[in-house]
């Protein structure tokens, strides 16, 4: 099959890569009825994470599936799934404690920008609808398997309770959905970091009721104004650098609550200034697993529509396109059509 | 009056000291019942802390109202009573949210290894016992005052729940007492990490039920091993160190609960690290305020004994041997007596 992998930073080949079949009696094969470029995807795009060797991309995932191993007790042929980036078993004490991205036999899943996907450990990854969902409600579903999950993570990580004020950095696909990850949880306040008028709109569409334009101290500074020089209490960190978590921790009020759901690159904390500020701080690989049988059913019950935060859609063929587009900031999220 | 001035590393001296007195009408007046030495008394006394000038010190204490400022409503001449290390107004937006440490008109409090001392912000900062306590009651009340109220916020931040399973990091007082609130928050194994014998007889009096020696990445090892290879569910660090952080976070179980109450010397996180290991961190100067009325009521009716940690008592006169003790490891805590 013709599938993505990139070569070195800005080399996103659409080539010929094996045929994804089953290799443990655990495993799965799906058809991608969707999938997307991430924003972590850009990490490596961008050189900022080393690509040692050519790399199959993508693991944002919806699909049916072909082909179960012998081991799959819960799902059949035919079935729509959506999973997540970490496969888990489901059953460990990690999982059990709804931390299946630290699942003690978590393995990555990737290659799902392609045409089929092999999905491991598949009866604790995937979570079946009881239909097949109508063509309409397939770009929320695929934002269900990544975006939306950490967006949702963020918000949970980040204590957000009815009346809050929570504060959003990072207008990506995340911080968008983080926004309303937070208005679902009842946020009386929500509170849009962003300088871009699409991302704006989108933010305000999710619930957002202010926008702050300004960064790193000025931003603070804007927080605190907005919070009677207080900072607010949930603070949600969707971007992953020095600069927006110093951000998001300076706009948190005393005791207040900071989560990070973009993996950290160069981000160092220093444990003295942070024991001064009082947040608590938490965060990770999202557990999206974990709430996919509730996000699933509130995409399915139209309570939300996730899936516009897709405002490119290619064929997967134009991938390579998809990725200069999110690079270059014409496009906040690119889906792409197997 | 005489009292506790440090010079320079190594130089306590027990000096003529300007008698303390009214300055603000806010401010209360007291005669210290008891006073001590605190373990982060010695980070300037060791000289890893910068001592620019002589710097009156100590800054835990309880005793007897002598007078009050016009502005002080709630307490009377004659009242004992309790405060902590920081004054607090008990009323803006962060002492509301129970964050008195972060109080926005927070003083510190020092100068208490000493017969007399101000209080500012007396109405907010100091709880009055319903009459005197008896004299056998003042170490516990004293405890109460900081190290109690330290290892009490220890285990809150670290979400210590009925039946948990938790570890403390640091056998000094805050770590003993830790281990004493952890216990009354109904921890079903407690974990104390200690290499001192006559300390780890102290932690399981307090309600210990297992013993590391092992420090470092072997310490984590054995907290793993004791824990079906998962970590516990929350850690309680009470040193202030690279590595006794590096080993509170290595104990914790993906998704668990680590709390920092010392203040860090030397500390710095890795944010990617951090992020991989899915731990909830929280910490800070310890908001005791918020546990004054509750720790109070818990010695004066002999539910707990935290006094249990003044291994030495010495006359107040003798202060510098008190630090010399400590310092040398030769006492857990020394009590001084006005």
């Amino acid at each position: 099959m013709l599938a993505t992998v990139l070569h070195s930073p800005g080399d996103i080949r659409f080539e010929d890569c094996a045929d994804p079949e089953i290799i443990k009696p655990t495993d799965a094969v799906i058809r991608l009825s969707a999938t997307c470029v991430c924003g972590s995807d850009l990490w490596p795009y961008r050189g900022v994470q080393k690509v040692p060797e050519p790399t199959p991309m993508g693991h944002e995932y919806c699909g049916i599936v072909e082909e179960v191993g012998r081991g799959v007790t819960s799902l059949k042929p035919g079935q729509f799934v959506i999973g997540s980036f970490f496969a888990s078993d489901n059953t460990c004490p990690s999982c059990a404690a709804g931390y299946q991205t630290s699942c003690q036999h978590r393995e990555l899943v990737i290659g799902a920008q392609a045409p089929r996907l092999r999905v491991p450990l598949a009866d604790g990854t995937l979570v079946a609808t009881a239909e097949i969902p109508p063509e309409e409600l397939i770009p929320s579903m695929l934002a269900v398997s990544d975006v939306l999950g950490t967006g949702w993570f963020a918000a949970e990580a980040a204590n957000v309770k009815p009346g809050a004020t929570v504060a959003v950095v990072g207008d990506g696909a995340v911080g968008l959905l983080a926004v309303l990850s937070a208005k679902q949880m009842g946020a009386e306040r929500i509170i849009a970091m962003s300088r871009h008028s699409s991302r704006q709109k989108l933010a305000r569409e999710f619930g957002a009721t202010d926008i702050v334009t300004e960064r790193g101290a000025e931003g603070v500074e804007r927080i605190k104004q907005l919070t009677k020089g207080v900072g607010a209490d949930s603070v949600l960190e969707c971007v992953g650098t020095q600069e927006s978590m110093q951000q998001a921790i300076g706009a948190a009020r005393p005791g207040g609550y900071v989560s990070y759901v973009g993996v950290p690159h160069g981000v160092t904390l220093d444990g003295q200034s942070l024991f001064f500020t009082h947040v608590h701080l938490h965060g990770g690989p999202a557990p999206v697993r974990r709430y996919l049988p509730n996000l699933i059913n509130l995409v399915w019950n139209r309570k939300i529509d996730p899936g516009k935060v897709f405002d490119l859609t290619l064929p997967l063929a134009q991938v390579a396109e998809g990725y200069r587009a999110m690079d270059e900031r014409r496009a906040i999220k690119a889906l792409l059509r197997p």
